[in-house]
């Protein structure tokens, strides 16, 4: 099959192995994947992986031996593997199994290829009415929904979110529905408009911001974006830590400590509301949708992905 | 009066003015206060202070215009001085008011001389049951109470605190108190043995403790304790800052957010609290002041505080 494969650097090929499921998984023909921010700091270092790339997917169940109802099913999928068994899994937080892999990151082969395999216990059917090109960014909003399963957002509060790439819009599009206050502060005037249109206010400026806001969620992708957020942040306000790169941040913990501020790292979040919302138009991901190619192309829409201010870059695999 | 004055060294100063109380503050001749960790650092350079040292004391309100009942009440007192104004006071957040001074430790004279002055707002009498050598505590108790002022710690928890200085010390038995299982992870055996007494469990090596703690409170005081913490902590757990110290920490914040961990910096807290545990002997202080000296001899009781495993040093005063 084709896949996009990293081993130190990222090479199309076009005779990768078809994977063959394990007990417990099915075989998944992708249809279309997107490339997230992530995949772009794991090329750089991040997590130093080898393999086939890609977490973001929707696909077509095509071999799933114990699971024959999900044959011919269309999916999307949740991308950490856990064994199911360690205390932490027993515990409810299987997306932290110290024995777990992760699509495409981390001990398993990902989406940028023809074929993929994941544990039957991680797909979730998709209803008729949502296009693939919607369902594509099922797992970036569930990362979105995981911040208000973590922790309680109040309708009063003043929110902002730091980051104009996907992951930053559909932050903001989730948190604005609980009725509070939302800025965003990017860097892309471009995307303002259809924030605003939707009541989010969309600023460059951070002189622009009120200081002393009560939930910051930093998605930036950058370390400069930690300094922002403590800055807006009031005493006792919540940071939310969205962005993974490859590297160290340097911090003074004891302004921390003087101000009180909660640090909240949030990763990968539940798939079944990311569903919802996006069925009933509650968060809205054409506008994030950039560009499409094809897998042949894989290449190029990795350099289209890491031009600065790139929306989503989506590969159409089948 | 006598005070010990920093200014770039710490020296007795017995010559230093009494001060003037200001519209609202109460005039105390202070009987006892304690040397803490933060003085240590603010010698060091932490917050770049200058005058007199100390903020935890116990005295007799002398002087107090608009207060005639306090005259003559013994009192222990807040710290901060707020201005009760601005809209961080007006939101009940007064111990981060910005416009605020903090006795000892920033635009405000301390308690390691014969007088200090404090608003009125900031003192609370103490009951007779009380003994000064406890009262001196109540200032780092109540930043004990703080953590569970901010965040809730259950009975079903596995907690560690690091550290077995004094604020350690008193956050492992505040928290002990909900009933949660809890491990102290010092350096000196010799504080061993009363906490085992109290049905806290002492260790000084990190390979004793289970791996996969729900919560960590970082009392150290210094910038490793934080790596410890983030070893000893479940994935989703929570990390309870409680050191300021004079420098910056170099953080892998991706690990943060990969494994979703809370860092919670914790300050000062509530003083009334920390008044009743220790009336009713919730709390036991008694064997943390290890040696008193008088005002005279401040200096070498600095010295002996500054002392690898030293325990309270407190300043006889009045």
């Amino acid at each position: 099959m084709r896949a996009l494969v990293l081993n130190n650097e990222l090479k199309l090929n076009r005779e990768y192995p078809t994977p063959n499921p394990r007990a417990g998984e099915a075989l998944i023909q992708v249809t279309q994947a997107g490339i997230c921010a992530t995949d772009l700091e794991i090329v750089r270092g991040y997590m130093g992986f080898h393999g086939v790339l890609g977490h973001e997917f929707v696909g077509i169940v095509e071999q799933a031996i114990d699971r024959p109802d999900l044959v011919g099913c269309r999916v999307a999928g949740e991308i950490n593997a856990a064994c199911r068994q360690c205390e932490i899994c027993q515990a409810g937080r299987p997306t932290h199994c110290p024995f777990r892999s992760v699509l495409g990151i981390s001990g398993r082969d990902g989406a940028f290829a023809d074929y993929l395999c994941l544990p039957y216990q991680n797909l979730h059917p998709l209803p008729h009415s949502l296009p693939d090109e919607q369902a594509v960014f099922i797992e970036p909003l569930a990362a979105a929904c995981e911040i208000t399963q973590q922790i309680t957002v109040k309708p009063t509060d003043r929110v902002v979110v730091i980051g104009d790439g996907k992951l930053g819009l559909l932050c903001a599009q989730v948190l604005f529905l609980t009725g509070c206050s939302m800025t965003l502060l990017g860097r892309h005037p471009e995307k303002g408009h259809w924030l605003q249109e939707r009541g989010i206010t969309f600023t460059t400026s951070v002189s622009d911001i009120p200081a002393g806001v009560d939930l910051v969620v930093e998605a930036t992708g950058q370390p400069d974006g930690f300094t922002l957020a403590h800055q807006l942040v009031r005493p006792r306000g919540t940071i939310v830590l969205k962005s993974t790169y490859h590297g160290n941040l340097n911090l003074n913990m004891s302004k921390l400590v003087v101000d009180e501020i909660s640090l909240i790292g949030s990763r990968c979040g539940p798939f079944s509301p990311a569903i919802r919302l996006l069925v009933q138009g509650l968060v809205q991901v054409g506008p994030l949708a950039q560009s499409q190619y094809s897998l042949d192309d894989g290449l190029q829409a990795f350099e289209h992905a890491a031009r600065k201010g790139a929306l989503k870059v989506i590969l159409r695999i089948a």
